[in-house]
């Protein structure tokens, strides 16, 4: 199973790809995608869009996640990320992927076992649990793969728990 | 002539079609575009901005105009507009229009003389200069003609400023 995971910015967006068989996690790919910066905003739109277009359409994932920000700045910072994020949710959505949104805390702790982890500790386990991942990776990217973890971890937890209901061994 | 103004939101996106043929303008169509409210976040982007693209594809309008909204409300509201706006310019970007942004406050002036007028007053000016809109268009619809007049009057007078530059008119 090809998992995508998704760090939406409006100059910069992450992206990772995980194969998850099993427990197992594997690194297959990564990266960012950025929009040029002194464009107007409809530009930078479809350049993110289009850049995470190609990535879903080159190595066909079949599902994502994506980090669901809690913004604590002003209005008008919020109302950029939700830009960005819209037109990133948008281009998994028309390649017909399900789109798993996680805050951040959530995919802190399911890859360092606290949501209080800095961006640093995220990114060295991260490259912990994928060793393919290079050193000069981006921090939009391990961000990204982090998320792809995250969403790896709670899909399989769901399969256990609904595997477990049909054999009735939960109520 | 052909100018599209667009009113972005998650929920209900308004759009307005009006020709402009030197300071005459003639409304051509309006509508709105909803989203699903149970969907999840994904879905509902998608259908507002194919619902968006069906009117760019249909009335292959030359230029759009958007209502730059200012959220006095948190930032997780802002975040949502954001998504909207975000798949909703992506929509008219992709069809390789141009789209400008105007504020809340422009839009509103460039329509009824003053940035402080309600949504009433914009709907009744509206329909006072586009006399062919229908007495029960929806306000998001009428907010999304109001988008679209502006742009016209911006775009004039920018043509005007251009025309008198080249004539040695001005500086």
């Amino acid at each position: 199973m090809l998992l995508l995971g998704l760090d939406p910015g409006l100059r910069f967006t992450g992206w990772g790809l995980i194969e998850a068989t099993g427990s197992r996690l594997r690194h297959v790919a990564c990266g960012t995608v950025a929009s040029p910066k002194g464009e107007d905003l409809a530009t930078r739109l479809r350049c993110l869009h289009e850049g995470v277009a190609e990535v879903v359409e080159r190595w066909q994932p079949q599902e994502a996640g994506v980090e669901e920000t809690v913004v604590n700045r002003n209005a008008g910072s919020s109302l950029k990320l939700g830009h960005a994020r819209g037109v990133v949710i948008l281009a998994a959505a028309r390649a017909g992927l399900a789109v798993r949104e996680y805050p951040s805390m959530v995919v802190k702790r399911a890859v360092t076992g606290t949501g209080h982890a800095t961006k640093e500790q995220v990114a060295m386990m991260v490259r912990f649990l994928l060793p393919g991942v290079a050193e000069a990776t981006g921090q939009d990217a391990t961000d990204a793969l982090a998320v792809a973890i995250c969403h790896a971890h709670y899909r399989a937890t769901e399969r256990r728990v609904t595997g477990a209901v049909r054999q009735g061994a939960l109520p």
